[in-house]
């Protein structure tokens, strides 16, 4: 296949034809065409963006690159949710036991860390023995038997969008909406989902800079979902601060075990909660958010969810005391805590900031080759807006050796700004809800 | 090194400092910078255009990356043109020795076919035994004996522009105008010259659709060549209709041929002095038009320009004796002529439709790879604007067998319109001048 014309089309601010984009994206898996020409394509488009029918089709042409999960057989729906990913968001490692063990099975297929932010496949791997590497008949039989399998993006799953991300990754492609949406989509649409609730955070710490593009983000994929048969509603939540206090893999599997024990701070119960009322709409189970909030506390209250994860724990390989005793997780050989140097008003936490900081101190990933220290991280003690006084300890840091321990220090007295007035109001936790009928603003 | 950050800026609209641009050929060229990186860096510098400095950086790391012919112990000066290319432009053949046997030195590296457009190397070596690959130590000699030298690009004359040209004609990437201004004066700076004399093509057969973007390329060509040290001055010239009657690789040696001996159409004559003229003041053996054009009239009148191109066919080992006999050009099998089916004006002689017609009857190439049969072609008998009666010849077909000939025909028949009333006037022939001092409006 010549792809010139394509890519002339796409320059000069045409769009392609689905069975263009389709034709395109079969050869180029292929290797009928070659990366060079693909990725010019990809900055033309990046450039130029793609129209509704184009990421349609793009979607679809990833998505049938590979296989699909299949849970015809299962009786209960089956939904997922999405994050775009943040700093402290252990939301996923909560909310698939919570929502399994009220009746709606969660497939979740889920991503590693890679640049500031983190990944439920390495917080679940903080757990000893755990493999997220999972055969397609090992997901079907676990999510028939326990409603709940946890993860990673197996090489049959939308092969396209796996050559296609690698390739934008190194063209400096990523960061447009179609395209995010369409990779995004793909995988998740995989999954063999009746419903998807997406996690679209918002702030300083996330992926996109501005409301727009979020909301942007969130209609181009409750449109793809809704296409293929998958009701999908989004909510906006802050990432201008960390999610919950824990930051870091297994300081992070942590938090999310005392969540299940319902032993969280109140911002990662309410979001956790949030989504997880979605889905138990989107399956069926609740017929309001009142409802489903009131089955969710339940599972908490009554150890369901704590028990659901542990038999996903145990079905997994992992060592399912874990949830007694943390102590099995991996532990940081160096930890100190930060104070405040004067009295004020906690002005800022910046997520980024100790994002960056996390992979620095070896926590996370600038590629995905790295290797990570489980170990590594912040546990926060304040919010934006807390009157501290001074030497009141803000946060504690878990590194490696002192020399590391050294840059959380100095990361920290960046991340956590003082200042001697209240701030302004920092965003609030859950901003929005989108849908096929808009976008509702919920502050 | 990682040219991740630069793509990422250049999509941004910002743009990338000299040494950078140097670093990133020099790397890409060594292979040590992928294409697809390349590619995506490039269809972001099509899209988001390139700053001056830019231009100038890139031009000089392609011109670094290869060897640069010297004609230091020459007493003579070296001056060249180069043409943005049409259909029936056949000026390099005569200007190369008549500008020589004045006195001013012509180390014409030239092109081949591609697209609509004719290549200078193809008409050269229609001529039995013409060599157009030279060794640097060939192209000094010859230059040092003759003054003239016609040769094509060796392979070590800015290889990092032909790496990136191919790259560029593989990702629709080729219609830039600094991309096309770099490209061009990387090789042509190599050739060691002093002055540079550049035609601008304008109107439907030329590369750049419209008047502003041919004077944006002359004046991005003339501030490279002035940071060079190389004079440069461009003439915008007209290409709504071809250049001289014939169109077509032999037949238009032969035209250039009968233009040395002063038998050629006028407006190919024009266009040659024109340009000559420029040339010899850049060389500084003339001190005003009127003066150049006096010596460049005398140089045919009298043999000179002639006999240094039989000079020149004879040293790169052509048969010389094609000067006096044109039948030992490639002679096409199937001639025929045709006829207008009414009277009436000549509306348009379109050059792409005919450029066009000479690829598919043969004559021209669509790839690099392309063999060519240099016999076919047309020789255009009117221009636009004549009264024609019905059934007057227009044109001559030359064709290799009868379906190419018919492809031809069908050509002229869309090609060659007729009008009742008289059209409006064609483009002037020479129209602006374009230097330093900015574009001078010559009509």
């Amino acid at each position: 296949m010549w792809a010139g014309p394509l890519i002339e089309r796409k320059r000069d601010g045409g769009a392609l034809e689905p069975d263009e984009w389709r034709s395109l994206i079969a050869a180029y898996t292929a290797g009928r065409v070659p990366d060079y020409q693909m990725s010019a394509l990809l900055m033309a488009a990046f450039l130029n963006g793609l129209e509704p029918a184009e990421v349609a089709a793009l979607t679809g042409a990833m998505l049938d690159s590979g296989a699909r999960l299949r849970f015809d057989h299962i009786r209960v729906p089956c939904v997922d949710k999405h994050s775009t990913g943040g700093v402290g968001d252990k939301v996923s490692l909560v909310l698939a036991p919570l929502v399994a063990s009220c009746g709606v099975a969660v497939p979740m297929i889920s991503g590693r860390a890679l640049g500031h932010t983190g990944g439920t496949l390495d917080k679940l791997e903080a757990i000893p023995g755990f493999r997220t590497a999972l055969s397609p008949a090992e997901i079907q039989r676990q999510v028939e038997l326990l409603g709940c399998a946890m993860i990673g993006q197996s090489a049959d799953i939308a092969p396209a969008d796996r050559k296609l991300y690698a390739l934008r990754d190194a063209t400096s492609t990523v960061e447009s909406i179609p395209l995010i949406a369409a990779s995004i989509m793909s995988k998740k649409l995989a999954e063999g989902i009746s419903g998807l609730v997406l996690d679209i955070k918002r702030g300083s710490g996330a992926f996109l800079p501005d409301l727009e593009d979020e909301l942007e983000l969130a209609r181009t994929m409750i449109r793809l979902g809704e296409d293929h048969g998958c009701r999908t509603v989004a909510l906006v939540t802050a990432m201008d601060r960390p999610l919950g206090n824990a930051c870091g893999v297994a300081l992070e599997t942590e938090e999310a075990i005392a969540a299940l024990r319902g032993e969280a701070p109140a911002d990662l119960m309410e979001v956790t909660y949030a989504l997880a009322a979605e889905m138990l709409m989107l399956g069926g189970v609740a017929r309001s958010a009142p409802d489903a909030r009131a089955m969710l506390e339940q599972a908490i209250r009554s150890g369901k969810a704590a028990s659901t994860f542990r038999s996903v724990v145990a079905a997994q390989g992992g060592n399912p005391a874990v949830l007694d005793d943390p102590g099995l997780l991996p532990q940081a050989k160096e930890v100190t805590t930060y104070q405040a140097p004067r009295a004020g008003y906690v002005a800022c936490v910046a997520p980024r900031v100790l994002g960056k900081a996390i992979v620095e101190m070896g926590g996370g990933r600038r590629t995905m080759e790295d290797a990570i220290d489980a170990s590594v991280g912040f546990v926060i003690a304040v919010r934006p807006g807390d009157a501290v006084e001074a030497g009141q300890p803000l946060a504690s840091i878990y590194a490696g050796n002192a020399d590391t321990l050294r840059l959380g220090l100095s990361a920290l007295s960046r991340a956590l700004r003082l200042s001697p007035e209240p701030p302004a109001p920092a965003l609030p936790l859950i901003s929005h809800r989108v849908s096929t009928g808009g976008v509702e603003t919920l502050t």
